[in-house]
Parts: structure tokens; C-alpha cells; sequence
């Protein structure tokens, strides 16, 4: 690698090389059957040269060094093509980085058989407890990640380690109703995920959802699941965290660190480290330390979240937050690890206190929502009518308003709290929120 | 090959192994910018074996005999655990396939550099051509396939070939104007784009698009572009032609075979053997010899397409439409090229002739259409309106309606044909609707 990058400083001012290998494996269901089993892997280098300010940048997916030679010799090329960056600073410096918890090596091995097994037992365990459930959909996997990003100023990280996940959806059908799409998942840095814990949960819900209930105008308390919470923020309300935006002047919390922005309940911070997280990277998509930032401190916004570029572009410090995208090479600011801290309280005590007012399990609809201003308007489905402290059946409605609104709002979060793996990588409980206004549908 | 399949013959009734292999280049714009070239490649095999009806279907990236053979193990495993499918019938017999154009092997070797060279040739003159416009995005590929499917009946059947394709995407700032994003793109089995007329045909939309025209309620006559026409053809008109959605109840062209069901000016049919096509297969995804399908004829409707599962299902014969997804490894019923027969005159004196009226180049929001009824609700963006024909500036409406009341209303298409190879890939015209009524914005 140490020759490579000399190779390419023969040309460039600076330049970093990124190899990346994974291996994924997979299985997945379609109507109670497993539909696909599936391995895959493999290696991808990028290359990032800077000359004169000019910007080259290369895939290709290998490692090979003689192949790594002949991207460094396009990203140089491209790099001549095009016109200079005036604000580009520099490629990170070396950082120290936090001792990385050790990662789990079974799930470098392990084999679809094992995914196979556990959705086959959550597909019967589902079937004995609802006869009348269907598992339409899901999907077990297992990912390991190797990493290693090294460049001209003298960083060079290497690390390793994987996750895996399983969903399971369910519908089911009793006389005329038949109920919407029911998702429950796991995901954790071990192999032993809870089938049990997933079908118990989904079933519930189902049995919950045989009931339909109208919904109608009204301004109630709402309790948002983690799925729902992860949907919505991760389009309405975490891209304003981002340095990027507050250079554009796209983000409304530029000027406001230390304002309230959200209710004293609500503590959110971005670290891969948490306990629960799957993915505990110790460097960034360009190897600059990752470290816990955060984001709301008892309802108090924090700060932003930077990569390198655009925090040198600010005249700041990059967070930790450059994220590769291995699609396009490029590095933008995303999070790791969003964590919403806990409560006390279970969510069925949650439930048990409402009078009247729902419980969001899922939102359709969230990615159109504007972190501009953070106005959003998403259909709460799965979502069920909670009366007299207890479930009644599930409802539809629409959810229209301004996420800083519902921050204000929050006022109880629930012990318990859930990995979502999708979208942003989310850890967060189940949150209850005052005087929302739903339309019924 | 032969030896896997008989291997997997051990234990399977019927087997099939489709191999492929790719090798992707691409360099894509952003902001006026190369932002990235990259090259990929490799290879992918999916094992589809049935036992006892039972089907076991497993995928890895590799086509090394080794793992082909653990592959085959996998589907026996899966195969095992599920319960049968009642209605498999079985895998496809051997047929004669017509004889395919000789693939352009330059495309196999095609470097990212010649990419780039097009996309640098490409901005320098949008920006020439246009000081106030920037080229926002763009993207130029060429990719290349090998595949050969082989199963237990004696299908085997191998096939080879590539594409280029070249977009890009010009937003123009005048004063208080900014248009919206403009596209403009070229495919095609050379190397040979057509740089020039991109560039051409998007500058000359920027400028019209420099003039913002307010829209208001009216029914006028329409004239959508050929990425407007894919784009709500994809969702809200094709998925009915599938013979699933004909078992299934899903389609509205049930029973409805030499019906009249769109005006005699419209012809369409799915051959991926036209002479624009960018991918003139021999054979489906599960190796049944692909043919011309008419779908409609003079306005008339001649018939759905099937692969051989739905095909075998409904008691009929797969017309060559298997398509294989090759993240899931499953076939389902899809489309290699659709054709709508191109008219006589040009767009220029099709618009010539329009008092008052739009020309469509792009919609939003095609994707949420109902192919169930055909219903749709899009946002015509870019769009132009037309008075005392000639272009007058842009406009922003919203087209609410049914696809097949649209069919009705097509009175003319332009002799231009132009090859859109996103979602569906369609070679389309302009094409000239009458009566349209539109929501101002």
C-alpha cells in the first residue's frame, strides 16, 4: 500500500486509497416459503487525488495492486480534466483513535444454512401462534466488513467486523379484514438473534390489527415506535445536523446551539460505540477518529455534525461523520449510530396511562418530508387506537406538521429500545408525544 | 456445466444453472465536474432446483465449479425446508432461437477514460452553447453481459453483448429564473453517442425553460416526450400485460383481447430484436427464445406476455418474457424493449400545428400510479407550454387521470424515436394526446 501511494505521489499533491472488502450472505421469504439463498463478496478500491486543488477520483473492484495502479493513473487523468476546487483544503491528518471492541470472527464465516434455519423457525413459530397469519415477506443477514484507508499525510486504519440482522413481515387475514404489513426485526453483532422476540412481537401486533378502527380529526397523545421514529427523522430531522447544510444554509438549526429545541425528555447523540450498535467503527469513511457527538442534550440542540471537507471549509474540525458511499466513491456527512436514550418505563405502562390517542408502529411517506424546515405529512400505517389504556385495533390516518413541533412535545421515552438497521442506523425506544394532531383517514 | 447439472440431478428432479457475467465502466458528472470513474465486474450464478415440486433457489458470485456445487447444496437444503408448490409445473424445454447481431466487442474492452472524454466534451459545450447553464449531473456507462442458462430439459444457451449509454442533467440560472433539471440522453450498441445532440436538445430546453409560463385548468392537446412516456408507461401501463396479473385478477385487460383499447395512431410491442435496441437477446432469463410480442396493434389489444412458470400456470406457453432479477435470483414476467411505432412527421411540425397546448419532457411521481385500474396522478415537470405553435416558456401542471382514457386520445407520433434505457427500456417517439385536462399550479 506504502508503494502505491508513493506511486501516486508522483502526480498528485495529495492522495488517499481506500480498500474495502465485504461478504454478505442472505435468505430471504416470500409467503411463508424461503424464496433465495445467497452469498456474495468482494473488494473495491477508491482512489482520491488532489493536484493543484483538482479533484480525481476512481473505483474499481479489486485490490489487486497492478489494478489499484491503473485507477491511481485515471483518478490522475480526471483529476487534469477538471477545473480546481477553490475551497478544498487538505486530506485529513493522522488522529487517535479509541480501542475498537473485538470483533465477533464467527460472523465472518458464517453460512446462509444458519439464516435459512432461523427464518424457517420463525416462519412455523409464527404459524402455531396465529393460524391465520401469512409471513409475506423477509429477510435474515449477515454482513463483515474489512476496511483499511491509508494516504499521503500518514493516516493508515485498518478494521474489521460485522453484524447480523433478520425482519420478518407479517399480514393476516380473519374474515373480511385483512391486516397491512406488520414488520419486527433484530440486529446484532452476534448470531443469536430472537426469532422468539420477533414473532411474539409481530403476532401481537397482528392480533392487534384484526380489529379495524376509524380514525377521525383529533389532537391526541401519540406513542412512536422505533421504526416510525427512524423513518421520520431520518428524513426530516437528522440531515439539519449536518455541517454541510449549515455552510449552504440549508439546515433551520444554523445559529442555535444551545437553544431548546426539543422537550428536556429527549437526548440524541450519533456513536458507534453504544452497546447495541452493529457497526463500532473506530475511523470514518476517510479514517478520522470516530467519537460520540451529540446532538440534543435534554431538549438542548449541540451541534453539527462535520466530515472533513466541509469542516475545513468552515474553518472546524471534522466530527467523524465522512461516510463513504461506495456507489459513487464520494465521502458525505451521515451519521453511525443515532441513539435516542431510554426511559424508565416499559411501553405497555406507556400505554396503559393513554385515555384515548395512538401507538405508530411504521410512517409511508417519510422520505418526502423537508429537512429544509422539517414540515413533513406521512400516513401512520401500521398504527393502532389506543382507549382506556389498552389497544383497541388498529387505525389509518395522516400525520401532516413540522418535526421541531413534535420535539417540543416529547415526554416520555420507553425503556425499551430497538436497533433499526435501515435507512440511518438507528437505537431508540419508544417515544410518547403530547397534543399531536392526526386527520383521520 | 453438464457435470453440475448432473450433480444436482442427484437429488433434484429438475435443475437449472444461469450464469452471468458483467463488466460495468461509468464516470459520472457533478456540478460542471468528472466526479468519479469506475470499473466492475464479476461474476453470478443462481441455482434454481425443484424437488417433488419443492423449489430451492440459491445465488453466489462466483461461477468457480467449487461454489457452484455448495450453491447447489444450499438449494437442496432450501428445497427441503420449504413445503411444495402446488402449481409448479416445470422447468422450460428447449426451443430454436433466432439468430442474434454480432455483439460489438469494443464494448468489452471499453475504458472509463473514453467516458470521460465524452462527459468533458459534453460540459464544455453545454457551457459554450449556454454561459448561464451548469451541467448539475450526468452519468456516461457502458456495460457488457455473458451469460449462459442451462437446465435438466437441455436448454443451454449462452449469449453475449454490451451497451452505452450516455445523460446529462443542465440546470439553467437567469436572473430569478432557475429551470428545473433538463435530461437529455443517447443509447446505444457502439461507442458512437451522440455528444453533440444531447448537449443540442437539452440547451434548447434550458432556454425555453428560461421563460416560466404560469398553467391553469384547461383541457388542451399534449405532447409527451419519450421520458415522460416511459416513465408513467412503466407504472401505470405495462405490468398490465403480464400474464401473472392476468391469473391474479390484477389487470384490467382481462378478457378484453382484440378490444380497441387505445386510438388506431398507437402501435406497441415488446422485441428486444429493433434495430435501436441496446439489448437484442436471443434468449429470457430462463433461457425460452425471445420473439416480437404485440401488445397493441392499430390501437387494438393482441395479448399478454408470460414467462414459463405463469405461462405453464395458466395453461398457455411462455412468450420469451422470464426476466431474471439478480439480487433475488427469481424470474418474473418483464419486458426487453418496448416499441411504439414511430410516425411520419417531426416533433418540430407536430408542435407547429398546436394553438395552444404542452409539451411533456418529464413527470414526477409516475411511480405511485395503480396498473390494477391505471389510474395516475403526475406532476408534468419539465414542461412546456405551446401557443401559436411554437414553444413559449415552461410550465409546472399536475395530469390526473386514467392511462387507458389517454390511449384513446393519442392522435400522432413524431418520426424521432429515441432509446430511454432506465426502468423499462422503450424506444419511443413523441407522441401527441388530445383533450387533455390538466390542474394548473
Amino acid at each position: 500500500m506504502e508503494n502505491l501511494i508513493r506511486y501516486g505521489e508522483r502526480f498528485f499533491d495529495e492522495l488517499e486509497i481506500a480498500v474495502y472488502r465485504s461478504r454478505d450472505v442472505s435468505a430471504s421469504v416470500e409467503l411463508n416459503e424461503i424464496s433465495m439463498a445467497s452469498t456474495r463478496g468482494g473488494a473495491v478500491t477508491v482512489i482520491r487525488g488532489i493536484k493543484n486543488r483538482r479533484l480525481g477520483l476512481a473505483i474499481i473492484d479489486s485490490d489487486e495492486p497492478e489494478r489499484v495502479k491503473k485507477a491511481i493513473d485515471l483518478a490522475r487523468e480526471m483529476a487534469r480534466l477538471n477545473s480546481p476546487d477553490e475551497k478544498w483544503v487538505s486530506l485529513p491528518d493522522p488522529g487517535k483513535y479509541r480501542e475498537a471492541p473485538k470483533p465477533n470472527y464467527e460472523l465472518k464465516e458464517a453460512s446462509p444454512d444458519k439464516l435459512v434455519e432461523m427464518l424457517v423457525r420463525g416462519i412455523k413459530l409464527a404459524r402455531e401462534k396465529d393460524p391465520n397469519a401469512v409471513v409475506a415477506g423477509g429477510e435474515g443477514g449477515v454482513s463483515w466488513r474489512e476496511e483499511r484507508i491509508v494516504n499521503s499525510h500518514g493516516v493508515d486504519v485498518s478494521q474489521e467486523g460485522g453484524a447480523a440482522f433478520l425482519f420478518l413481515e407479517l399480514v393476516g387475514r380473519k374474515g373480511d379484514v385483512v391486516t397491512p404489513g406488520i414488520f419486527d426485526f433484530d440486529a446484532r453483532r452476534d448470531l443469536n438473534l430472537d426469532v422468539e422476540g420477533i414473532v411474539e412481537k409481530a403476532v401481537q401486533k397482528v392480533k392487534w390489527a384484526y380489529s379495524v378502527k376509524a380514525s377521525k380529526n383529533e389532537e391526541v397523545p401519540v406513542i412512536l415506535g422505533p421504526w416510525a421514529i427512524a423513518g421520520l427523522f431520518s428524513y426530516a430531522l437528522l440531515p439539519a445536523f449536518s455541517g454541510e447544510r449549515l455552510v449552504k444554509e440549508t439546515t433551520p438549526l444554523a445559529g442555535r446551539i444551545g437553544e431548546r429545541i426539543a422537550s428536556e425528555t429527549l437526548t440524541m447523540y450519533d456513536d458507534p460505540f453504544h452497546e447495541l450498535s452493529i457497526q463500532p467503527v473506530i475511523a470514518d469513511g476517510e479514517g478520522v477518529p470516530t467519537r460520540k457527538n451529540v446532538l440534543i442534550e435534554n431538549g438542548t440542540f449541540r451541534g453539527f455534525v462535520w466530515d472533513n471537507y466541509w469542516a475545513k471549509v468552515h474553518g472546524t474540525e471534522s466530527t467523524g461523520n465522512g461516510k463513504r458511499d461506495l456507489r459513487s466513491g464520494g465521502i458525505s456527512i451521515g451519521f453511525h449510530n443515532v441513539v435516542i436514550e431510554k426511559g424508565k418505563r416499559s411501553l405497555e405502562d406507556m400505554i396503559a396511562e393513554i385515555d384515548r390517542g395512538y401507538f405508530v408502529d411504521g410512517f409511508q411517506g417519510a422520505h418526502s418530508s423537508n429537512p429544509d424546515n422539517g414540515n413533513f405529512a406521512v400516513t401512520a400505517n401500521p398504527a393502532f387506537l389506543i382507549e382506556d389504556g389498552e389497544v383497541k385495533g388498529a387505525s389509518v390516518f395522516l400525520m401532516a406538521g413540522n418535526v421541531y413541533d413534535l420535539l417540543k412535545e416529547a415526554s416520555e421515552a420507553s425503556r425499551e429500545q430497538t436497533v433499526i438497521p435501515f435507512m440511518t442506523t438507528m437505537i431508540t425506544p419508544f417515544v410518547r408525544f403530547e397534543n399531536v394532531r392526526i386527520a383521520g383517514k
